[in-house]
């Protein structure tokens, strides 16, 4: 185990469910003294600050990041390779940014190809982050230095990340609560594509197709399985548009996997149906309610 | 408002989650003085009153149900009509008896084909019942005696069902604090599909076509969706094989929703796959989370 990472002053960019869990986590555990929030609206920024998930805010990127050893970018998914790239121009020699997008192979490949200046330079050095930890929920009222406890985040070195900043930016989740898994950004984006996007565009479907005059007859079944239908439109419509090769796949499989089932039930193939059934309920059961 | 209805003696056919939350919620709400449960094991039995589910236990479905002024069925779907004929053979008359399967069309016929002979008599008298209150837990320990309070009940009474004997088995949801749609058991089956038999399906395969070795890198959006899978596959080869036209019908329909998906996230067409997710979020957005 690695000693506790502590810096001086770390960097969120964007003070939402994410940004603003990873400032309270950072403070209530001592991992910094200073967290400054990077927002875009000055209210939001009083208004995180009276929460207790940053010490200071400023809707300045470039001067609320040249300060920080560390930056957390967790605005979405589009804005993330541009933020980091105008925030990589002023930070310091040494200095770690990160960011918590759901899709990485194109966000990744964005960073490295503008920063190829600076590679091998003792410059500011990037290291791409997921941290599984959303929620239906949303925006700082709804953050928790608890959110990362026990939740996977996955790093995404390439070739090009520097060592070293892949084990600091390790211990910076691992102090936050989380365990670390390392992938390729390539196949972050095929995984993820089956464990996250994949079931929130099965979840649409579902309530999509609910005549609303028969919502009267859900239970919680159904309140389960479309709960995150619920989720923002826009930020789903950016995480689909950034992966969507491995998305196709995935609806591909799907679309297989209901076809076996329909020709299953229709033909009475009890066999079939229950094998689909069972491997289901085995892949379920493994993993905490 | 109707009075609440009290009852003498109510016997629960099938003590497990659904029939030992009706007895609970019988006794804590004075209902009826009574509770008999009929079982398969005596040891069953003896928990279930030791839980405070039922007065009394019997192996004896006909010495169990014969005393009672109200019977409930709560078995898996296959045995329901079966017991409820085995049960009509020995009530008194006037009595009543409901049910608790989660599909109605066939189940209603079988029960109202063998029941002919006493159409019109004044025997006891058969209305088909499912309350939408399942859950992933199962079983007599995870009974509750507020299981039912806001969770629809459907009733779906034919034009053979005794009116007064609808109102009555209305009455009796009512009082354990449900409210009561009526519904064909023909209508009843097709929304069923939709709302409960498509979603269980869709979680099923979910799980199933996610790899093992990727467990890891599921979050609270794939928990969701797939928690239903772990349910009892058993029961629900029962309720598909009850259902099948229905059910094939809904999977047609998710595939082609599905199909949609994915021709529009493989062209790029963002305005169509908006439309869907824009869809989904206000069919899942009007309804408790």
């Amino acid at each position: 185990l690695l000693a506790q990472p502590t810096y001086n002053t770390i960097a969120v960019v964007g003070v939402g469910l994410i940004g603003g869990s990873i400032g309270r986590a950072v403070l209530e555990r001592g991992i910094a003294q200073r967290v400054i929030g990077v927002g875009r609206r000055e209210e939001s920024l009083r208004r995180a600050e009276e929460l207790g998930l940053i010490t200071e805010g400023t809707t300045n990127l470039a001067a609320g990041t040249a300060p920080a050893e560390l930056v957390v970018v967790c605005t979405p998914v589009k804005m993330i390779a541009g933020q980091v790239r105008e925030a990589l121009r002023q930070m310091a020699p040494g200095s770690l940014i990160t960011d918590a997008g759901s899709t990485k192979a194109e966000l990744v490949d964005q960073i490295e190809s503008a920063h190829g200046a600076l590679e091998g330079a003792a410059g500011p050095m990037f290291v791409g982050s997921h941290p599984l930890a959303g929620s239906h929920e949303s925006g700082p009222e709804a953050a928790s230095g608890e959110l990362f406890v026990d939740r996977c985040v996955v790093v995404t070195p390439t070739s090009k990340t520097d060592v070293q900043a892949v084990d600091r930016i390790q211990a910076f989740w691992e102090a936050l609560g989380a365990y670390v898994r390392r992938l390729t950004p390539e196949q972050h984006d095929a995984v993820l594509a089956a464990t996250s996007h994949l079931p929130h565009l099965v979840a649409s479907a579902l309530a999509a197709i609910t005549p609303a005059e028969w919502l009267d007859f859900t239970g919680s079944g159904w309140r389960d399985t479309t709960r995150i239908a619920a989720g923002n439109v826009e930020l789903w419509m950016q995480i689909v548009a950034a992966n969507r090769s491995s998305v196709v796949s995935a609806l591909d499989k799907m679309a297989e996997t209901i076809d076996s089932m329909r020709t299953a039930v229709a033909q009475r193939d009890d066999t079939a149906l229950q094998q689909l059934l069972d491997r289901g309920k085995n892949i379920r059961d493994s993993v905490a309610n």
